[in-house]
């Protein structure tokens, strides 16, 4: 592997990284899928520790039941990125998720902040998480009467 | 075009996404007009649905008129940005932008995400601007006292 | 320098800032450290003006000793980097940062927005960075009762 096939990884990789919350937010799920290696393993928090989901749809299929009726919103900041060979690599993405959802009348939201740490593999030519984990730093969270956006416009 | 132009491309166009918001939450117009191309199109959302703006002058003048006296922040996610020819690009790129304006002797705040949806073309050998939609995942507002931050800093 | 080292060096000196705002997140000291020339400057907002710290240990001890019991995130957006040299470059990098502190039974938090405007020296084949000035644009702050996070879950 040389220098240059090294810069495209890197850029592949961030665009597959883009795609992948653009997809989310958006709620595209089949684009979503895509993003992971068919027998990709997705580690998520839950009450009761780390759980392992496997598999791209699985993935897709947990994820799209658990946000239902949510609006997201994801961002992945500067990351870290090794390419380990020309089909593997390793990262370290900083990530902001925010969920708006409205219950009894009132907007409920949560702000969380972390870092995705993924492996990635190339397989047949495209880059794709080949396993998927999630640390926090800070979970904030709170509700609200909602107001109408026109009356408070900066004009 | 050869690998090393497309990676020269793909720098070159986060350069100008990060330096036209640096222009933007600085307010200097004049570098923010000249990140769009002379006959570039703006659209806007706004009330009665999306309105075009022509030109670089004219979309700054634009911006800056609607921006008088607001504190703006404007924050570049990774985007996801493909080079179709040497001079011709297309990008969507997360944003959120924060706006923060006092009135009636309280502190008003804005905060929108969503994506730039935008063509960009490189003219005299610089890339700018071509045409530029934004749409919105999600728009939070509010309004507070406003305290004195040394009396809360964390010490 | 030819192109791809110019790419190399952009490449490299993102994974530095995403590497620093890590560790001072993970609280890291030694790799913080490490992401500075050991004869680093360092200029830093305080009441009386900008102070600087000298030094990649003092820049390290003193940040270390100001964020004592305080949750932190910073976030690196799209930055403007310039390769000056083949050793020497310059960057505006945009930032958010979210500090969140408990006292007296409240959740304090503070927001930040602003810009780190750097110079990076390339020594010994790695890039540090040798100055590092904090540009503000805006700074949110607030307290709230703090409320248990599985009562408000979306799920």
């Amino acid at each position: 592997m040389n220098e240059t096939q090294r810069l495209s990884a890197l850029e592949d990789i961030r665009a597959l990284m883009a795609r992948r919350v653009r997809c989310l937010d958006e709620k595209d799920w089949a684009g979503f899928a895509d993003c992971y290696a068919e027998d990709a393993v997705s580690y998520s928090l839950s009450a009761s520790g780390a759980d392992a989901t496997i598999g791209a749809r699985a993935i897709a299929d947990g994820v799209s039941g658990k946000l239902q009726g949510i609006i997201t919103v994801h961002q992945i900041h500067t990351p870290e990125i090794d390419i380990l060979a020309e089909d593997v690599a390793r990262g370290v993405c900083p990530l902001a998720d925010i969920l708006s959802w409205e219950k009894d009348g009132r907007r409920h939201w949560l702000r969380g902040y972390g870092h995705y740490r993924q492996t990635f593999k190339k397989i047949d030519g495209s880059w794709r998480i080949s396993e998927h984990h999630l640390t926090r730093l800070l979970i904030e969270h709170g509700s609200e009467e909602p107001t109408p956006l026109g009356a408070v416009g900066p004009g």
